[in-house]
Formats: structure tokens, sequence, C-alpha cells
């Protein structure tokens, strides 16, 4: 039925949709619906820790027998500077004024972290059909333990430079993640965002120059995109901010409504809540301070400023310093459960492949 | 034989493309060969005297009895501001220093008019099937004068909300100009380059938004995009950098050997060569001068001071200070004549049409 069935064949799913790692907005619940739908669930670990994922995969082995995929960040772990973060800090500070907040008391936590050996440990004992990587790869000694455990090994790429570093390192599919996508860009070979090309782009050149299979990712939200990921060369798509919109979602309430607020659809990729460029609604905190500041900590330390205000803003109803990651086709989501999302948008992306064929003048 | 074939109606053609008008870049010469392979060829008249229009038009009329397209911009002309005149001077000083250049002999030249009154008489005289405008529409009484002349009337949108307002203004059918589009973004209700979506965001958007054809631009240089503006919902695509590979193209040596080199595919958005965001592929005064300056100039004036340095570069084979447009998938081009790559193009989208729903599992 699917025009490309080579990614279903690589990880033996049904349907060809990866539910992105969406680290703070899925858990286990999401991973499991997906993956009883067909497709592939992705549990994101950069925010947990080694016995929170441990106990994530026993609750998807449980409820699932059917292949899933674990996401892991690997950059590297920088220590706050402490220059960099006093100048930040004096940027937020006329904020915690604003708040009544003590920007003194504000204790740094480091709230992502890389792949590391105690979770490679875990990799090796529960034996995930997929492990996919964030920002690149994780060491070479690492990535071989991956492989001989087993696990399919996905990246992402955001230029062709990266697609071809990827394969050259082993990975057995490329997700060719466009400008139109929400969240961190996985980008790390270059920093340049003003050259990232969008997923029309990106797709079919990443499927030129490389030959393992390519998924499709940003601004896919609905079965037309789907489409047109198989049209222009993909073999999957992956897909987040439409899995947002799922009750299974572990975004705030404040999360939920600006992406279903009227008229609030422009996106901006922004560093501010991180230190690497990611998409989000356009809200205060990026407007003011962003959308990219020279002065933000680098990855991951920036947001640890953020958090006071964050909590509390959100107390009083304000999403004025929370991330509202949205990749550029929230319009395009429509509100239904995990499990029915899946198999709902293949089931219209296979009508739509075979109308284009069908409705002839 | 095309899965939608509203477009192909409403401006009698037999091909789905429309050949981009790239000022400065194409003639009479493309638009005849675009025209007579079943496309719907452009001629951009933002850089020419009505004189010149009227000639190239004769010549169009003489070689082809096919529907064909005049394309206009409707900017609002800006005096030249006489500080921030002095201001771009004054940063573009050290590269006159360099190239033995005297910055005080230089004479600005406005090199591209809106279209006016005198352009409206010859539109009145010839009737042109299509008429296209970029950056918005010209003003109700001259729009007015199109539309009374017969002319299906086209126009840009980088966001939902202006193709929204190209509908409310009676427009035909609406390009969709995603953010990986070459040259200059045709937006007008906004200067946000930064949410600018991109092709796979926009196309599904608009085409919700709005009753009429829409028409896919912006990093569409081979068959798979144009199998994927369809799956995506277009009726057409607009395709400029893939005929910037023809011999039919106008662009310098330096041009297209800056599109054919091997690793310098990463192109911007930059307001440096006229004032107005334009992609292209990055180059010198990009780099150091941009690739967005606060100091450039109101369009279309920034362009001038840079003129005296881009002839002396390119006498002396440089390409520092010129603009190389490109859109983003420009190592998907493959060099053919004008007429050749119409066809082409889509034949093999037809064929590319028809395997996604021939290849069955």
């Amino acid at each position: 039925m699917w025009p490309d069935r080579r990614f279903l064949e690589l990880v033996s799913i049904d349907l060809p949709i990866i539910q992105a790692p969406m680290a703070g907005a899925n858990d286990s619940t999401m991973v499991v619906e997906v993956c009883n739908a067909g497709g592939l669930g992705s549990l994101p670990c950069a925010m947990l820790d080694t016995e929170t994922v441990r106990s994530e995969i026993c609750i998807i082995r449980k409820r699932t027998n059917q292949p899933f995929n674990l996401n892991f960040f690997c950059h590297t772990p920088t220590e706050a500077e402490r220059n960099s973060d006093k100048a930040w800090k004096q940027r937020l500070a006329p904020y915690y004024e604003e708040c009544g907040l003590d920007i003194t008391a504000l204790i740094s936590a480091v709230s992502r972290e890389p792949f590391n050996e105690e979770m490679c440990e875990l990799v090796e004992e529960y034996k995930p059909e997929v492990i996919s990587f964030h920002f690149g790869l994780p060491n070479p000694a690492l990535l071989s333990r991956v492989r001989a455990a087993g696990c399919k090994i996905l990246s992402s790429a955001t230029t062709v430079e990266e697609a071809r570093y990827l394969e050259e390192q082993g990975c057995d599919a490329i997700i060719a993640q466009g400008n139109e996508a929400g969240g961190h860009r996985g980008m790390f070979l270059s920093d340049s965002i003003a050259s990232q090309p969008g997923t029309f782009a990106l797709v079919p050149q990443v499927a030129d120059a490389v030959s393992v299979p390519v998924i499709a990712a940003g601004g896919i939200s609905d079965a037309r995109g789907i489409a047109a990921a198989f049209a222009l060369g993909a073999s999957a798509v992956q897909i987040g901010t439409a899995y947002l919109f799922t009750p299974e979602s572990l975004i705030s309430d404040l999360h939920r409504s600006a992406l279903n607020a009227d008229g609030n659809d422009e996106t901006m990729l922004t560093n501010v809540f991180s230190g690497k460029p990611a998409r989000g609604l356009i809200n205060r905190v990026m407007r003011e301070v962003g959308p990219m500041s020279e002065l933000a900590p680098a990855f991951p330390t920036a947001g640890g400023a953020l958090a006071p205000l964050k909590a509390h803003a959100e107390a009083i109803g304000s999403a004025d310093f929370s991330s509202l990651w949205s990749g550029q086709s929230a319009k395009l989501c429509v509100e239904m459960g995990a499990r029915e999302l899946t198999e709902r948008l293949c089931e219209l992306a296979l009508k739509r492949i075979k109308r284009l064929n069908l409705i002839e003048s």
C-alpha cells in the first residue's frame, strides 16, 4: 500500500509515522498508543534519570509488543560559564523585579543530560528496537555498543552535509529535519539557523545524498504532508506538533491554549529557553529578550534562570516565560487520541496518495 | 492527467508550471520557450521601461499564441533617505577604498519601478492573459483597470494572512511563496522574515484558507517537488531557480558558476542588494555587511551604492558584490533548454504521481 516500504521493513512496523520524541511533552503513555496503532512511538529520555527511563521501558514493554524508540540528546555538556551566566542574569533581572522574585536565590539546574554510560547500560539491558539521537551522535564507543545491542540507529540531519556524516557513521535511517520543525533543531555540524533548508528543499536533497531510508520531519501535521513527504522521496515521516494536541500530551493548559488560539500561529526559532535554537509560538520573553540572544548561556543551561519566572507567571495564568514549542503547521492539527491520530493520518494519507492519481480530467 | 486542473483551466494552459519572473535574469526569449512548451512564461517588468516592455510583448505575441504573464512590483517607492543613505555609504566606504573607487562620485539610481499609470495603459493595450504582482497589489483603481482588461490576476502570499487579503482583493489565484524561494519575498503585510513559513507548512494552510487555486513556490526544482506540491493541495507550481540553469537565462557567468559550484549551496535571506529581503547564495558582502543590515536604505535603493563595487569586482572575475539569487534547491537543477525543462519536469512529475500509487507491496 505505501509507495516506499524501506523504513517500515527496517524497523518492522506497519505505519510510516514516527511520533517525535518531545522531552517534557510525552511519556510512555503516548508511546504505547502510537506503537499499538502500528507507528513508532518514541520516549524522550533527555530530561529523565535512568530509573525513570527504566520504569518507562517496563510500562512500554508491558503494554505493547511492538517496536519502540528511545531518544537521547548528544550535546556536549557545558559547565555554566560564569561570565555569560552573569550577563544573562543581568538581562533577566528586570523581570525578576517585576515578578517580585530574588535573582540571587537562583540555583542553576542542568535539565537535559546527554547519552552516557548509564543510559547505554540500560539500552544494552532492554534492547529497544530503535534508538534515535538528536544533536549528532554519541562517541564511537557508545555508538558501537548501541549497535551491538541490535538497535536500529537514527539521527536528525538539518543539512545535506549532516546527512552524509550520519550515514558514514552507520545510521540506519536519517531524519531530514526541515526548518519548519518545532522544538530543537538537531543541527550539529553548523549553527547557522539562517541557512537551514526547509523540509521541501531538504528531503529530496538528502534522499539523493544517502542510500539509507529518509524520514521527513518539519511542518507535517496532516495527510497531505505525509503524501507530499513520500512524493519528495521520504520513506516515513516524523510528526511532533500534531501529537501535542492529543490527550496523551503532557503540555500545560497554557501551552495547549496557545496552540489552539486563533491568529496566534506565528513561530520563531529562539535560544532563550535552552541556549540552542528551537521553534516555538512567539511569546513575551522571545519578543523582548530574543528570539535569538547572544547573552543566552550555552545549552542546556540558559533555561535555568528562566525557571522561577516561568513558575511565577504560569501560576497566575501567563505563558510569558514558558517555551511554547510548535512547528509551523499547528493550524493543521486536529484534537484526538494518539492512537486514533496515528491510524487516521495514515488512512487519509493513503487515500490522498491514491486520489492524486485517480482524479483524472 | 493532472490531479488538480483548476489553474490550468483558469489560464488556459496545458502544463501546471509558471516560470517565475526573474527581474534581470529572463526576457521574452525564455517566456516564449516556456509558453510554447505549454507552461506559463513570465516577463519580469520591474526593471524595464515601458518601451522595452512594449517591444518584449511584441516579440512574445509574434512567437507564441499561448497565454503569458507580465509581472510587476507593487512596492511603495521611497525617496532615498538622506541619513540612512549616509550611514550605508559609510559602511561600504572601506570596500570603495579597497577597489580604488571614489564613493563621492556615486549617483543613486532607482533600478526597480512599481506598477504605474504608464504600465497600466500598456496592459490595457495588449491585454496579456495573466498579470502577476509582487509585494502585494497596486492601488484599487489600477487593479480594477487590469481586471477590466480581462487579465487574470495573481500575487504572492508569504503567510496565510496575506493569502486571505489577496483573495479579498479579488486575486484569481494565489502564489504561496515559501521561505525556500530564491530572490525577493513577496511579503507585504509583515516584514518578519524569522516567522515566514516554509513551503511545506504554507501551501496546505493557504489551500485551507482561500477558495481560489493555489500555486506552490519555493524549493521546487524537480519532478518530486511538483508531485509534492499537488499532494499538499496546490493546483500548480512556480519555479525560478531551475530556469536560471537554462541557456535562456540572462545571469552572468559568475552567477552561473556559483550555482554550479560544488559545496556552495548555502543560501540566506539578505537585504544588502536592494533593501528588501531576498534569498541568494552566500558571498562576501552578505557575510561581511549582512546578511540583514539595519543600515541598508529602503527598497529598492540599497543596491545603488553597491553597483560600482559589483562592476569593479565582476570585471576581475569576482562575485563578492553581486546578488547570486537562488532558492534552496539549486542542487536539484539540471541544465537544459527552458522548453525542454518545462516539458520534462511535467512528464517526470506525472510519472512520479502515478508511481506513488503503483508501487504496491
